[in-house]
């Protein structure tokens, strides 16, 4: 018998973070972390986990999407979704009239991710492996199978993404084994939330570096003499030795970037993070160009590869910052990955907000193996909100995530939290 | 007392275009031509009425985007509404939380945008004027205050966008006389969908000429051979002077669409549409570059404004193609056409589809009267299906569309269509 899929459920989540202002940042003051959480059923009862991360008002129109994507889904038979994620891309994204509300960016893009995240999670759990070895384990010829090139040629072809693959081949075992005993390098957002008082941000930052992290990041952007006496105090707080990076959240446009950060360039940051419109490709490049050597870094809100492969060819990035749900999937960010690797920028995951970085680390972890190679330069973002709500919790020791051991790609959520924190009839909701 | 927006009401419409291969192409054969619909109800019996131009499934998307954004519409005051329209894009469009799903790109945006729109239909309609006119008799410093320049200021300041306006201040009376005399020029679609065969292709291709169009467009980008021959047939069909631009509706990579648009650059085509994704400035770019001097054009599916301006940075178009429906309504295409004039680049408007051409031809005509202050190298796109829908449809003579009278931007379609073409309860689509 054939088993297929024969439900596809979808949740609106919402935890109330805004009431003590965890997350907050210049642009988005009061959110409500969130997500769109869907789960793929099928019909000899296995399970594919996949979410859409949000920040609250919103929630319900990407839940909308991920419904009406998530009808395509239901009846495809489970062993050739498995064998081939790309054909649903194709399906979803490739949808000639859905497509029009793209294509390949925002809602649908999104909802598109989830989906297809979840047959990710789906097949790396019928395989009883972890998502990043599940993709470790893939031949070269495999994983280019389960990219779309139309528009990335100019920059990528399918040759050279095999050439990349198979260059990484030699040594993929060890760095297997080092990746399985130490993990791969986190760095902390924790202390430098936009709504946090100096002494929370002093403390937080000592005890970011007691806790072995090499790198922290503050956000900026609100107002110049507060972000020059917060970076002062956190410059203080860590030493010399720590980077601190920056993140404006796009706040800006590129002449005010510029001139801002020529004010905070004393305090040596290690990167610039979204100094204006995720979509300016040429204005991030501008950016680079005045400030250089400072780094610029981007990619949460950069919504396809296409704007990656830009951010590439321009020289307008040294961080490329790969998100887990704003792009159409782990097909979609392998794509990022390769063109990443291609022009030898460094990839550093956006995480934090719900479940991020329990998803992330599996690409993080794969490029390491299987891609890049190496760790240098490389970090995952990390914040220690939420985690408690996950089945399979990101583990970090000494300032590094350990790499998941269970099968999937760690996105499931417990069904008390989600029964608890549904919105709007959750009684976390009811009762306020 | 003060009047206020006491109801925000949606209809999801869909007509079954698809049945005739109407407005078929390479990248999307089978469209239903579609609108996510919005009625503003004020507590004095006012209407605004705006829409969002889809092209069948997920239609229902956009309306509960419409919904959610409506919400943040009902209970303000119209008096403040209607005397700046920018306040209610800031709080759209800059909502701190549903930003996240954009931001300014996709689902969201063009609700925002559907919702802003139907603000200017009802101030229009307050002060008994077509848009255009309204627009076109705003001052300067008013214009300028509607646009938000966040992101723009390395291309266009609004000191630089004051003094574009005030240059073309003098003349202003005498071109609208002669636009309402003598219309302003249009382009047709109507020959060259990819649905149709080579008889009905070169039929309508002279019956456009005979109806004194001096420009027609050919879809091209399935089959090269096929594209030869149908091309070869409209040059034919129509001789050498009239122009004939080729849409290629995202289909192609950068490296196929030079190479195949050198196999039809023998037909001398006017410009060449969409050679790639609308994401890829630098492929736009590098698409111009080679088949110099053909023109490029794009526009319909580019999602904002920073996106327009590193358009016209890179040297990447020579005709800008704004939609009324997907960026952030009225106030964000004054920016792009404000851009558009600082860079000496013609504005040719996308439309066809649903209420595009109703709605588009107002800032065309805006363009013209106020900010360009010419037509030359410079057609809206007609294309004549579904106008029969409209309150207020638009009128072609000799090649021309006929500028509006009545009152507002065109948009309303009438109760009785709404009713039955309403999906899927409305008769037309449950007797399918």
């Amino acid at each position: 018998m054939t088993e297929r899929i024969h439900a596809v459920e979808t949740v609106d989540v919402r935890f109330p973070t805004s009431r003590h202002r965890d997350g907050s940042d210049a642009m988005n003051p009061f959110p409500d972390y969130s997500a769109a959480y869907v789960v793929l059923r099928t019909t000899d009862g296995a399970e594919g986990h996949g979410l859409v991360f949000t920040v609250g008002r919103g929630t319900e129109i990407e839940v909308a999407a991920l419904r009406s994507l998530g009808a395509m889904v239901v009846g495809l038979a489970v062993d050739d979704l498995v064998a081939d994620p790309g054909a649903l891309v194709q399906r979803l994204v490739g949808d000639s009239q859905i497509r029009w509300l793209g294509p390949a960016k925002g809602v649908v893009h999104m909802a598109a991710g989830g989906l297809v995240n979840a047959v990710w999670d789906l097949a790396a759990r019928r395989a009883g492996q972890p998502l990043w070895k599940l993709l470790s384990d893939l031949s070269p010829e495999q994983l280019v199978a389960q990219i779309d090139f139309r528009y990335l040629r100019d920059a990528l072809t399918e040759q050279e993404a095999l050439a990349l693959l198979r260059a990484a081949g030699p040594g993929r075992a060890d760095r297997e084994r080092r990746l399985r005993a130490g993990g791969f390098p986190a760095y902390t957002t924790t202390p430098g939330w936009y709504g946090y008082d100096d002494e929370k941000l002093v403390r937080l930052c000592r005890e970011a570096v007691s806790d072995g992290y090499r790198l922290i990041k503050i956000k900026v952007g609100g107002n110049l003499a507060d972000d020059v006496r917060r970076v002062r105090l956190a410059r203080e707080a860590v030493g010399p030795e720590i980077h601190i990076a920056v993140d404006a959240n796009q706040i800006w446009g590129v002449p005010e970037a510029i001139s801002w950060m020529r004010e905070l360039s004393a305090f040596d940051p290690y990167w610039i993070e979204e100094p204006t419109s995720p979509d300016d490709v040429l204005g991030h490049a501008a950016v680079r160009r005045a400030l250089a050597p400072m780094k610029v870094a981007t990619g949460e809100h950069v919504h396809n590869a296409v704007m990656f492969k830009q951010l590439l060819q321009a020289d307008a990035v040294d961080v490329v910052q790969i998100d887990a749900c704003r792009v159409g999937g782990v097909n979609e960010n392998l794509a990022i990955l390769l063109l990443a690797a291609k022009f030898g920028v460094p990839v550093c995951p956006h995480a934090g907000g719900v479940g991020l970085c329990e998803m992330v680390q599996h690409l993080a972890m794969f490029d390491f193996v299987a891609v890049s190679g190496t760790v240098e330069d490389r970090y995952i973002e990390y914040v220690d909100h939420l985690h408690e709500h996950f089945a399979d919790p990101v583990r970090i020791r000494d300032g590094h995530y350990l790499a998941p051991t269970a099968p999937g790609m760690s996105a499931e959520i417990f069904p008390a939290t989600l029964a608890a924190y549904r919105y709007p009839d959750g009684p976390e909701w009811a009762a306020a």
